[in-house]
This record gives structure tokens, C-alpha cells and sequence, in this order.
């Protein structure tokens, strides 16, 4: 089972603020790009699921150490690992890195939803299998 | 008819950038939060009506002058008038300004659409009505 | 010691995303403008700091709980308490409300650090003070 | 002369909004990474020519079209073509395309800035020479 990625951000004037390095919460916005690249890599969108299952995949919890701070033109590392596959629930670990450097470190815990009734939902059987790297 | 209003903007270090004044693409969320204002002050929420006739208003078109950088903490005043109410868009035209000083202008063309289609739509009698604040 | 605050949240467009709800990353800029507000209640505002003393406050930590979906034209209230001011950093948390229901809560731990040196740095005395509404 | 390049950006839930689309001011952020990386191409970087040469390029008036509403997964290019080099500002015209099908255009008039005195200044001869690509 591969459940692990990796996924470059560069830093542009829109990740920055008036201090000069990236402001905070935009490293949430490279995390949940970074999830998002690791289940199209696991091969599905998020867009099908929502469109065809009625499901989403929403963050419940997020546990995030800032390191060191980002500046314009950095160019990070994302290593997304997922450690975790509950019955309604994910738990990933996700790094932002440049040259050995660790900028900024979180653990997300991503819960299934029910989209109608926002309501929590169990994985179908069909994405475990993909995230585990099961054959059907 | 009273057909402008004026809406208060805090500028916060999530609307700065490196550059260490405001990102300039902010300025038109500022927008869209003052006309989400006038619209609440005309006596509708934008949610409502999608949620009840399955209509939105989409911007269309934005010729946008941006005159002078705000800066962290600011307090600008935007100053929204609805200069034109067309069978399936609104015109409005905005300006920021702090202490007689103006900041950035636009001319915002929005367009009354069908949510589920995509497509632009008549606006219902009864917006209209509203927005020109005429009796039923 | 007055340690905490409340601050209102009206939620627009540019807060929510495709699945019809705030995008989570949102809410620490809600949090952000709070902490913000809170400071200057307690009589300083962040831009003078860092013109004056070149130091700011910059999240080191955060542990973030998103217990239910705000949406399009909710107002919410945040209610943010100084637990805590250690010698180059405060704790703060953070709760996120409406109609007494739990949107979302944060602890949040803010360095004091130079901006030249992007180090942390022991916070002054004044502002110890005047975080501890002590005379000076 | 090559006076153009192409990127491309792909649609994640943090540019989209409740209406199910891409929230109109993102496209700004896109337009904006992809002049970054033009003029990256040309051989410079905006963080070094700030550093250095206390300048930034500071946008001062767009006119933009929404065409049509782009959407969570969706992949677009960017199309930037620097149309005019004055003495003191940049012309360019962008375009973000989906199978060919426009999306979003605007012309995109940039100052040269001193950021200092966050004053027009003249573009510095070897920067006009990189963004003309004559030989020094």
C-alpha cells in the first residue's frame, strides 16, 4: 500500500502578508491541495464523489505546528502521508518542506459527510478499497 | 429610490501581502461584501433566493482602478451605488475611501442566473420591485 | 484583568466553497481579525508594533476543532480568551458561535517574535502591562 | 520578441464558492501567478528585484471578463501575452482556457513602483531589456 505523496507549492504574493512571510492559514489551503492531489494519485475526484455519491470529505480536526516561515518564491514540498482509514473517517499527516527545512507540520483528521444532511457517513466500501490499494 | 449605501472594511493582515499593502484581488471581495449589504438593506439575503427560486447574482464584468494601497488596519468606507437595473443585470458602481482619499473604484456588471442551468435569467418582478423600491 | 472578547462574523461568498459550507481554513482568519480586535481593545494596534518595536505576533500553534458547517449569511460570534501570557508567547482560545451552538474552537499559541530576525523574542514589558491591564 | 507564456492552474475547493463555482476574484490570484511566472521565464524574480532594486510591480487597473464559470477539478491554462512596455508600466492581456473554451479574460495595466515611497517609477533599464529580450 502506497499512502504516501508528495506535492510541490510555489509561494506567490496571494500566500504572503504585510509581515513579510505566509500567512498562516494559507498553509491549510497547500495541505488540502495536497489531499486532494493524493486521492486523484489513489484515482478518484473529489468533484465525482460529491457528484455521484453524495459524499465529501471534510475536515474535522487539525493539530498544526508553524515551524519556520515561507516567503515569495519559496517553492515547498508537501508530503502527505495517510496513516489512517477509519470507518468514517481519515487521519493524514502532511509536511511542508524546502531543502531538508521543515516549515510547517500538521494532523488532519478528514471525517466522510453526507452532503444532504451534513451528517457523518461511513467510506464506501469502493474508495477503502482504493485507498488501501485493494483490488475490487 | 435609494439606490447606494455605504459599508465599513477593516483591513486585516489576511488581506495584506508582501508587498506590505493590501492584495490587490481583496478589493473585490470588499466589493462583493458591500453589495451582499446593499442587497441584505433592500430587504433579501442573496441565500435566500437561491435556496427559494434558484437564481444568483454572478459578476459578469469589472473594470477596476486601483488608485491608492490601503494598509493594515485601515478603516475604509465603500460606498456602493446601483446605477442601472436591466431586464437580466445590475450595473453598480463602488468606491473605498478613507478620509476623503479614494482607494480603488469599479464599475460591476452582475448578472441575474439560473443556478441550475448556468444561464442568465430575467430578474423575478419582485427583486426588481425591491430594487427599486416600488410597492407591490 | 478583562482577558477576554467577543467579535461578529458575518459570513459571504468569498467564505464558503463547493460544498455549500465555510471552507475550513476560513475560520483562522475569523480567528485572526478576533485576536486582532482583542489587541486593539487593549489599547495597540499590531501595524504600530511592528513600526515601533519591529515585533509581531505570529501563530506558532494552533489545535482547531470544526464541529459544524457555517453558511452563506450566518453571523457568527467569536469569543477569544487570553489563557495565558508566558514570557515570549500568549495562548489564546478561541470559539466560534451562534444561537449557542459550537461552529468551531481553537487554542491557539502566538509567538512574540522580531521581524528583522525572525526570532522569538521576550514580549515588552508595556505590552505585558497593558495585556495584564496593569498600571504602569 | 517571445512575449508570452502559458500555465497552468488547476480549480481546488479553496477557489470555489457556494454557488458551486470558482469565487470570481480567484481568478485575479491566477492571473497574478501566471504574470509571476512569465516574468520568472524572463530570467528574474520579483522577490530579488524588491530586495535589490526596491521595486515591485503593482497592479493599477484591470477590465475583466467572466465568461464562463469554472469549476472545482477543472484544469485551465493560462494565456499571458505582455502586450505593451511603457516607461514606467506593463500592458498584458490574460486569458484562462479549457479545451477552448474562454473562461475568464482581462487586460492587466501594472505600475513599476518604489516601494519605499510607493511612488511610479521608471522600469530600470535592464528590466526593460530582459522584458523586451534584446541583448544588453
Amino acid at each position: 500500500m502506497k499512502n504516501n505523496s508528495t506535492y510541490p507549492v510555489r509561494i506567490y504574493y496571494e500566500d504572503t502578508d504585510a509581515g513579510g512571510v505566509v500567512y498562516h492559514a494559507r498553509y491549510l489551503h497547500f495541505f488540502e491541495r495536497a489531499r486532494t492531489e493524493f486521492l486523484r494519485e489513489k484515482g478518484f475526484s473529489q468533484n465525482e464523489i460529491i457528484q455521484q455519491q453524495g459524499i465529501a470529505f471534510v475536515v474535522k480536526q487539525m493539530e498544526i505546528d508553524f515551524r519556520y516561515p515561507a516567503r515569495l518564491d519559496d517553492l515547498l514540498i508537501d508530503e502527505t502521508t495517510l496513516v489512517e482509514v477509519k470507518n468514517a473517517s481519515l487521519v493524514f499527516t502532511q509536511k511542508l518542506i524546502q531543502e531538508n527545512k521543515l516549515y510547517c507540520s500538521a494532523i488532519v483528521k478528514v471525517a466522510c459527510v453526507n452532503i444532504n444532511l451534513m451528517k457523518p457517513t461511513s467510506l464506501p466500501q469502493e474508495i477503502k478499497r482504493l485507498l488501501k490499494d485493494e483490488k475490487p
